[in-house]
Order: structure tokens, then sequence, then C-alpha cells
């Protein structure tokens, strides 16, 4: 018998993700709080619940795709919640990027109703997204990691598996602060060379051309060409999972040197008014910060 | 007519950067302050000369891929130096890596003879100069660069044309500074993982399968899988090429916060006694600064 | 009439101040988690209560003095916390180390309750408290900071005020960041020094000649040359209030380069087993990192 | 017999030092670039030298008071330079700050004329230096310095002895290192509040009661209040010094984490254009960073 699937958090990366769960032939129950996103899942033949209860209720596994710590904490709680219509045997998949520890901390929440927890957050943007090729990066029970696998398949080209619940996350955090390091370093890079008056171009096809040649590098080149930051990630994402990475490394004793520097980047861009443009816009700051 | 080629400095690049050029043809004089690496070019046809004055009064170009500023110092000066050797109408390429403010003052100097000054240095290490693939980033009149295309060309793939003397030394110190910053963030990240309990070979596989995918994370993986750090390109060079990039951000105000840290890793593996390994080696250090 | 106060938390720091209140002839009921370190308390005339809400039961005034955030909310919560015993008209003094985010929070909640909440921290360590001698940062309400002024004065030789509740915790971010860096600062000179060959006496004797003589540098000199670092103030305390000064930074949109740099030092030691040392020990961290 | 003392250098602090030395009855003579500033000399009795030759051949000990390597170089060098001049038995003491490598390599230049090198730069500005208040940090031979300090004590109120050439400008690197450090460190935190939005005044009156109160803070209290930043030190030197810190720390292997960041801080106030403004102005470019 098909699993009956709850999806809960339907923004730009969960509205995809569910579609493609209910192009998989899944029975889908979905819950956005802007209620208006829900719809495109109704035409694809989801039911729309209206409370997170009801989602748990409706379903033998539950997937979270939500904004961070606080979006998941106002859906888990209170008599609508999620915990309020959660029973024993069901399965919580939480692909929102959160701190391993947080990860820890929401399974043993509900070890209580005996239901067991898989972190799996995932490698990619949009439109990876959009087109199922999302790689997914799962902490938890290898026995269910493994039963689940056609069902993240759905939504991904690769499901790696991390170890217990949280390692999903510890492995995002280690992905995504090289991630966030990688653009603000070749940001670095590319300000310095302006300053000595090289062709950015120039410099951008020299650095491609070379062993750091990368997918990364090709996407924001001509964003730095144009000085054109259209967001596939939005800055103000990096900079909370740069966020996250800081206090995994305080947590777990790592040092971060770069981390820390690469963070006062991000969030300075904040403030220039960058959040919603592409994480490589983290370069004009250096460009404010240079004589 | 043939040129006539002059090349100073038979290092572990000089060396088969020298034999490329005369297997291409070219009539090569060579000199080495230790004179058995000399041997080869002479089994290769090369003329050793015993003075750089004579590698000077011998050629039409001067090539030199020496250690750095001391070394090339050294050479030039003094009765038997080249300056003493040069003459009107001839060409210096400079392909060891220097600041842009050293090139410039190089050229300087060179200009009371009526010598052209162009720097040249190169991306890529050992391997790429055996096989004269090598990326040559070239600086100075475009005329005389374009002229000696051919002659680059023997030991590179590419020459890509940076403007002015002192501005191929300054796209070298843009993409070391991004060499030198990428190596460092990944030991970071794989540290930060290992420290959470993941695995390492993991993590590589993880992050090479998305957009970081690049051959210098794959040149890097088995030696931080296997923590074993063969010197493809020596840990002190890339410590020197990141010193001279954070002096030429000091000298066109170019603010560099990644760079900094990054710097201070290095070093801090020169003092644990890495100089020799390759640079990935810097991963050592942050494992000796978490706890 | 007395006030009846109430006071939670009999550390290192709560011990000696409490006894001053009692000193002070107030009446006062204390609780402390570990019930052996009330008996002094109760020697001097206090009641020892059994819960935290029966201090609060028994009291006007509640004052909290715990080793943060999560000690805050152990005695907060639950049947027999101090929520439970709380009544309208009551005010809340918390001298505890924690974020401004934290103590507005803490405000929020016990407004439900009408009680008013005042955060003040104290700057200095053991012998002040023991002398009566800090200096209490207070944010709240301004009259009825005024009001208390009496009860704070057997604690401390002065209080600032610093405006809404919440201003208190930030006067002791400001202060102890300041502190951190300094204590950082003058080990990396000492550090730089000693490499130099210089005597480490004659280092800080100039240092403590010049315009940068000051009592912290007093304190600290002695350790700085004997290698000892008995603890004024423990580093792993030193450490959280940096962490929550950069928590603090974040959430206001302050850069904060040299408290990142700063953090990552004092973490590292903790790494290194100095936690119960003083901060100055960060010393150890600089050794470690140089050749 | 009296000796006979060169001066070398008559800018904001070669001035009123050199007029301190010919109030303590020394023959003098002495030497500026631009020769306006030699008048206040000769009218003080001073012998003004057309060259720096000349100064050499007509004393005893000279003085250097310039600002920096360069500038130092500009006068030793060529037919008319110090170097021409000097002889056997005499005495260099160079004041100007410079980094303990400059310091040793010009001592072996001179020692080929068999010229004693003293290295003795100053900690204290302007003001002390008019009131003969400096504290002269001094390397070298201990006998030579010992029978120089009567000359020494007109400039200085106290001579610190460092140990062998080129200690004292190690000396001045771990003090103005420490200095740096700290206006950055307190302009870092007065920010933090500010952004917090606490009061800067309070904050100043806070910090300077406690354990950190210190005349450098006190100096620097009114520019952080009135935003105001007349130069007592103007910060390029601050900036200048801290260069040769890092340097220095570079030299021996010294990691000095937060000079690093305390250096972009200063070179990016250059970029602002604040070279001239004391180096409190430091503080402006966290109000720029901070959103």
């Amino acid at each position: 018998m098909a699993l009956r699937v709850g999806f809960v958090g339907l923004g730009i990366m969960g509205q995809p993700m569910a579609q493609n769960v209910a192009e998989g032939g899944y029975e889908l129950t979905v819950f956005n709080r802007s209620s208006e996103k829900s719809k495109p899942l109704a035409d694809a033949g989801a039911t729309v619940a209206p409370t997170p209860k009801a989602v748990a209720e409706a379903s033998d596994v539950i997937i979270l795709m939500l904004a961070g710590p606080e979006a998941i904490d106002a859906v888990f709680e209170g008599p609508e919640g999620l915990m309020a219509g959660m029973r024993k045997g069901q399965i919580l998949i939480n692909m929102s990027t959160v701190s391993p520890q947080y990860s820890k901390q929401l399974a043993e929440k509900i070890t209580s109703k005996s239901v067991v927890a898989i972190d799996a957050p995932v490698s990619g943007s949009r439109k990876p997204a959009e087109e199922g090729a999302l790689v997914i990066l799962a902490g938890g029970p290898k026995e269910q990691v493994t039963e689940l696998e056609p069902l993240l398949m759905c939504m991904g080209k690769k499901v790696v598996y991390c170890g217990n619940v949280g390692q999903g996350s510890s492995m995002k955090m280690a992905v995504n602060l090289l991630l966030g390091t990688m653009a603000a370093g070749i940001s670095e890079a590319v300000n310095l060379g302006q300053k000595c008056g090289l062709d950015t171009a120039t410099m951008l096809e020299t650095m491609l051309a070379g062993p750091m040649g990368c997918a990364l590098f090709e996407f924001k080149k001509p964003m730095l060409i144009d000085d054109q930051f259209s967001a596939q990630f939005p800055l103000k994402h990096m900079t909370k999972d740069i966020r996250f990475a800081l206090q995994t490394a305080d947590d777990n004793g790592a040092m971060v040197p770069l981390g820390h520097a690469v963070f006062q980047l991000y969030r300075q861009s904040i403030g220039l008014g960058l959040s919603d443009m592409d994480f490589a816009a983290v370069k004009k700051v250096f460009e404010r910060i240079s004589d």
C-alpha cells in the first residue's frame, strides 16, 4: 500500500519538492501558513489540510521544508500543531536547514510519541528542486532511510547517507560553509584584481580555465561581470546557514577562522540591503570596504 | 632568424620549462646557481653559461624562473649579474611569482638599458610545466607579448594577456589568493564535518558531486582522505604567494579579510614543519587548533 | 516597611551578593539548586526556601544571579518554578549575564503576571562582590530602578542607569567585549615580544608605564610573568560572554571583526582545557599557535 | 668634553626632541630635508648642516628621527649621505620606528664603518616629546646605552633597556600593536553599544570606572563622544606601525590574528580619508561597516 505523505512548508523550495512527491504517486496532504501557496498542490491532487495537526493525522510520513527553527517550532507546538496529531510508528523527515543540535533536539522531542526522526536537508536550489535533482543529505536510522529512498528520490538525484539523526544537518553545514567561503573568496580575489586594474571577464576566464573551474563559478561569472545578482540562492539564506555553521563549530569545538570572517561579510551584506539578492552579491561588500 | 633565448633558474618549475623551450628549437643558454641542475639542459643541447652576465650577452630574450625577489636580485646585480650583460633591444620575461610592485620596479630598472620588461608568471605546477600546459599570465607591451607567443606557447597551453607590465603579476595574485583560500576553505569545512563525526570520504564525494566540484578538490581529495600530503605545490610557496597577495592588496587599497585569515593558517603550517608538503596540508592546522 | 527580597543563585558571585543584601537589613529568602550553598545565608538569618516558587511567594523583589539562560529557564518554569509563585506588583531583577534579547524575552514573559522586569548585570568579579563594590548596569523603568537603588547599593558601589530593560545587558556586552579583547590583545602583544626575544617583565612594565597602564593589566601582569593563571574570572565565563556579545552584534547589525577573532581564541582555550583558569590564560593559545 | 650630537629629521616629533637636546647643553648639528624646519633649532644655537654627510662629519653621536625606512635610506646613501661622512668610533641612534629586521640590517650596514648602532624608538607622541617625557626603548650594546643615558634623558623620562640592537624596535612593535588593538577594541565595543541604543558618554564612563580605566581611553573619550578626531597620533602612522608589527610577527613566527583584523580596520580608515586624523578615528570604519 502506498505511503501517505504529509508536506509542511510550500515556499520557494517546498513547492516544487511537494509537486515532485505528488507526481511520484504518493497520497499527499499539504499545509502552508499562507494558504494561497497550497493552490498549485491542490490542482495536482493533494489534499490541503487546515492545520499542521491535520497533516499529521492524515500521514504516515511527514516532510518539513521550512525557513528555520522558529518556523518549525511554530507548526510543531500548540493544540493545532504537528505534535498534537502525531502517533506511534510515523516518520518525520525534516528537510529544512537547521543546526545538528536542533535536529537532535527535535528528534528527542518526538521520541516521546514514538515517532522516528530523519534529518534530510538538501544541497541545491530552486532549479534542481524543480527538476527533482537535489542532493539529499540524510541522517537517521539506516533501515528507515533506505526504505524511504524511493520517496526521497522523487525530489533528488542522489541520497547521501550521513549517519545518525543530526548528521544530515552536519553534512549540510560543512557543504554550505564551503559554498559560502568560495563565493566570498572569489569576490575577494576578483575585487583585488579590479583594484589592480585587471579586466573582470579576463580574470574569471583565467580562474575558470584552471583547476578551480567549477559550476559554481560558472553560475557566478555573469553576475560578477554584469554586476547583477538575481537570486539563485538568496544571500539571507546563506547568511543564516553560515550562522548555523558557526554555532555547529562552537558546539563541536571546531575552529572556523574563515567562517567567522565569511559570516561578517554576509552579515554586512544584509546591512547593505542585499538580503534578497544572490549570495554572490557579497562582492558588493568588498567594493564598499576597499578604497 | 631564430631567437636566442636565455633561461635563468632551473628549479622544480624552471627545468621542465627550459626543456620545452629547447625542444621548441630555440638556441638556448642557461644558468643556475647550483650548476648540476644545468646537466639535463646541456644534454638537450643548451649552452651552460658560467654567469648570469654571460646569459644576457648570449641572448635576445632572457627568461627568469626564480624563487622570488631575493633570488632575482641575486642574479641581477654585481659585475657578473644580468644587468651587466644587458643591451638595448633585448626583452626580459620574468616568469617568477613576485608582487606587481616588484615587477614594476624591475621594469623601471632595466629601462635605463632600453630593455623591454614582460612579467609572465604561470598558473600550474610541476606536471603542467612538464607537459607544456601552463597558463601564462602576461603583462607588458601588447606588441611584444604577441610576438613572443610562439616562444611562450612552448611552455604553456594558453597565454592570457593581462595589460601593462605588472598586470601579469596582479593576475597571479588574484588567482593564487583564490587558490589558497579554496584549499584552506575545504580544509576548514572537512575539519568541521570530522568534528561532527562525518566520514571524510563521504563528505568529499558530496562536495565534489555538487557545483563546487573541480579539479583542485579532486587532486586534494585523496590527500585529505589518506592524511598524506606529498607536494604538488609546496606549502611554503603558497605561503609566499599569499604574503605577496596581502602586500598587493595593501598597495592597492583592496580589503582582504579572508586573505589575512588564510595567511595566518599557512604561516602557522610553516611553524608546524609542513613547509615542503602540499599546500593542502594546511588541514593539519585545523586539527591542531580544534579541540 | 522593609522590602522582602528573594535571591536565587548562590554561586561564586551570588553568595557574597546575597550576604550583602542580608547585611543590608532586608528580609531575605534564598534558593539554590544544590542546597548546601544556602547554609551560610541561613546562618546570616535568611530563610531557605524549598523551591523557586516559594521564593517568589515570600518576596516583593526577586533577584536572580545564575550562570546563564538555561539556568534561568530551569528555575522559572514548571509547577515549582518562579513563574508559578509570581504575582502582580512584584519586581524581578535579573543580575545574571545574558544577551539583551534574552533579557527582553524574559521581561515579556512576566508582563503577563504584571511583574516588572529589571536587568542589572554587574561589572566586577568575586572580590568586589564580597566588598559590595560591584558596578551595577541597570536597565528597566527609571522610577523603579531609582527606588531600588538602596537595595542595589548593598551589593555595588555604583548603579549605572542604562535605559529600558535589556539595556543593562547591552552595556554588559559592550564592557565585556572590550575586557575580552584587551586580555587577548595583551596576550598577543606579549607573545610577539617573547618570540622576538624580549623579557616578559620588562615588556609589561613598559606597557604599564605608558597610557595603557590600567588595573586590568596590573592584575594580569604576575599571571603573564609567572605563567600561572588562577581564576579571578574563569575563562569559560569570558567565552560565554563573548559568545553573547557576538549574538548581540548579530541581532543589532554591529560588525565585530575583533570580537570574532577574540571568540575563536577563547573557544580554542576551552579546547586546551583552560576553562577554569583565569581568562588571561588565553595567552597559552598564542604560544600554541605560534612556532 | 661634551659630546657633539647630530640630529637628522625635524618633523612633528624630531623638532621638540632636538630642542631638548640643545637645551641639554650638547653641541648640536641638525639636518632636515625641507630646511625651513631647521630655523627654530638654529635660533636655539644649533648648527644647520647642508647635507646629512656634513652632520656625520660634525658629530660623535648621530640621532635619526624619520618617518620610516624609505626616509632613512634617503639620508643614508649617496655622495652626500650619512654613510659618506661616518667614521670609526661614532654611534648612530635610530629613534625612528622601523621593524626589528630593518634595525638589524641598518646595524650591519654601518659595521663596515666601525660605527656602533643603537635602535631607540620612543613611546609617546608630540606632547611628551615637548616635555622631554618620552619612554625610550633602547636596543644595542649595554655599555654604550648606559653611557648615552644622560643624552637620552634630555628627551625622555625613562630609558628601557631591551637587549641587542633590534630589540628596541621589537619592544616598540609589541607596545604599538597593543595600542592599536586597544583603540580598535574600544571603537568596536562602543559601536556595539551604540547600535544597541546605549548612550556613548555613559558607556565610556562605565568603561573608565572599571579595571580598564587608563589614560589612553581618557584621551580618546572626548573624541568618541564628540565624534571629533584631531590627531594626537595620526592614523597613518598607526597603520604603518601595525604593518611593521605584522611583518615582525611573520619574521618571527608569532601568530597575530587580532593584529591582522586590526590592520584591515586601520588600512580601511586610510581609504576613507582619515589618514591625518587621530588613530581613534578607526571608529568611523565600524560605523560604516555596521548597518
